[in-house]
């Protein structure tokens, strides 16, 4: 086989062996145990924030914060057409109905947009958001590739209609605020839940694994219990609620208390190389490098290349295949919207147009930890190549 | 610390670490990876059956299948009160109602109360069993302690009422029938659905885990699509359905695949404890050894002792309490009765006699495969003193 570069694998140089072995050594591998605690703790410490629970994955995290958030059938969540699925199937297992916002140049949900769907479509009766006679219960606001959302802006507006705000902060564990109202405060920490996922494309992984916070720690408390099965108590199998498998398990936990050692590296590394990436396409007349939101510090976790339409008509299947078989470089496209997937067809959308613009556009290319600078030479290179190849 | 001999522990003698440490070392420990095939294919040759996807525990497994058998908000599913919760609590998962069908002496659902229920209390239309202007569209059967329910008798009536039919085989990987119209079928492979677990106290371990088959290979094949977010390919992405992040990741795999290495000689473990048990308790007076359905082959997960409440009037917190504090004996009660749970006290229960009367009569006792026949004879020896005492 020839050269390969990853677009983004998990890095594992540190401890991670060593954590897990002991971990089954011990015989804690299951939802209970050491690392799982060891890990809330220093992911609460890192987020400056009280109190966190380690759960399965991003979309339980989701999951657990819409149940929290008491969204029920027939209530309306606003939502993202540009991100991953997982960010909208939870309001649909709660049989509650997406309304698509669209999103600004950032990738993220428009305030401006929000604040207008709530004023010109919505009114308010006994402190309630309604639209169509539908409670607006809450919306997800995903910091998407690990770029900050305007959150000072959402927050204004979720404020004012009362709606739960639930930051899906699954690639961007590392965001955080460094000017404005929310200087210092991470991405996750700022509305009333925060959503992080640990898959293994993500900036550390547990394998498969998430985790909530939340503005207030009763509430975490509450999320842990609800994501344990709800037991009361170890031994007797009273439950005062429906739960959830929803825990983290003690070998995923292990991985992860070893990834967080490294965190703070990995976001260096993504930064260094998005420098290095930003400096390699100056100039490339076929595709821009986006940033991110000034005021912020990003973790960069993901790194997007703005194809210009007009002189690149290639299909992205095409542009990626050709990157792929030729130069074994794995780079993907941005999600396909989520309002045009089938089981959201028929869901309402609001003034949706950077959305299909960007969503048409983008090219996500390598962005593992272990890059070498030659590595990131040499994609970018190669897709500039290809590109100009394909515009021809 | 004294001697503690725990009730269900994990038992890592096989290649555990290996294989853990194998899957750390080629990265692959998230969603995807070798040890989530291998442990399919191994499982669906134990089982005897052509498909089977492993999943993120038994609840999962549980949920998948009655999305697919089609349950939706204002559906009827039929439940045991005697299980874990977590049987029951996908049904809510999805807005449906559960009703409880009382148990037999086997601890699981009785097919004459189940067909009663039906004839009596539903009426069919359009080829649907209609309970209170609801469809009756499923029944989870769970084989308790991996004790086989008589499986004959209720195809029987699901058949003819048009029912599908979820085996909840959390705990009853391995037993089979010997005998009768079923005779080399294992427990989950009889009904529509079978669910599996490899939660941290069962027969084998995942840490968390588990997995479901069904009784058409293209229906496996959907479960698996729906339990990896619905995603047609690994790298565009379009979805046709709500997915749901429900897939084992590959370094929990790797535990189960050293863990299937060792499957049936813990099955065999298990059956030599039992035995020595049931000699130990030979003619004790306050109490019996539950035994196993006539016909099958039991994994023989879990060991119940009925405890003759007219002489031992304690309450099962006090005979848990004094054998772990005292002699370091690990023991639980049976589970609360769920019918009697909070979230599902307005539910409706049919018959239920033989459920309340188990549950106040059963103590768990020390089942872990890594027991000496010393711990066994201590045990036996220690709870029938503690009885001895307590009927005083």
């Amino acid at each position: 086989m020839g050269r390969f570069i990853p677009l983004s694998i998990p890095n594992f140089e540190g401890n991670e062996r060593k954590y897990v072995d002991d971990a089954i050594d011990q015989g804690w591998v299951s939802t209970g145990g050491a690392y799982i605690t060891e890990l809330e703790k220093r992911l609460a410490a890192y987020l400056h924030t009280d109190n966190v629970c380690a759960c399965q994955s991003g979309t339980s995290a989701l999951h657990l914060s819409l149940v929290e958030a008491g969204v029920v059938p027939g209530d309306i969540v606003l939502v993202p057409p540009v991100t991953f699925i997982a960010a909208v199937n939870p309001v649909r297992y709660q049989f509650a109905e997406p309304v698509f916002i669209d999103c600004d140049d950032s990738l993220c949900m428009d305030p401006l947009k929000l604040r207008r769907f709530c004023e010109e479509k919505c009114e308010v009766k006994d402190g309630r958001l309604i639209h169509n006679d539908k409670v607006v219960r809450a919306l997800v606001v995903v910091h998407v590739f690990g770029n900050m959302a305007d959150m000072e802006a959402i927050m204004d507006v979720a404020e004012k209609y009362n709606i739960k705000v639930i930051e899906d902060a699954t690639e961007a564990l590392g965001t955080r605020y460094t000017e404005g109202k929310y200087a210092g405060k991470f991405a996750g920490t700022i509305g009333h839940f925060g959503a992080y996922s640990f898959n293994g494309n993500k900036i550390i992984t547990t394998g498969g694994g998430g985790a909530i916070t939340a503005n207030k720690s009763e509430v975490v408390d509450h999320l842990r219990y609800l994501s344990t099965q709800a037991k009361n108590d170890p031994h007797y199998y009273i439950h005062d609620e429906i739960g959830y498998n929803y825990r983290m398990t003690n070998i995923q936990a292990a991985l992860g208390v070893a990834q967080m050692e490294e965190l703070e590296e990995f976001v260096e590394r993504k930064h260094k190389n998005y420098d290095l990436y930003k400096e390699l396409f100056e100039g490339f007349e076929l595709g821009r490098l986006l940033g991110y939101r000034e005021g912020t510090y990003s973790n960069q976790w993901f790194y997007s290349l703005l194809i210009d339409r007009t002189k690149v008509t290639a299909t992205m299947r095409e542009i990626i295949t050709k990157l792929q078989s030729e130069y074994g470089i794995e780079t993907r496209a941005i999600w396909g919207l989520i309002n045009e997937q089938l089981p959201y067809l028929k869901e309402e959308c609001f003034e949706l147009e950077k959305g299909p613009y960007y969503a048409a556009r983008i090219l996500n290319i390598p962005a593992s930890t272990q890059l070498t600078e030659e590595d990131l030479r040499y994609t970018a290179e190669k897709v500039m190549a290809v590109l100009k190849e394909l515009a021809e």
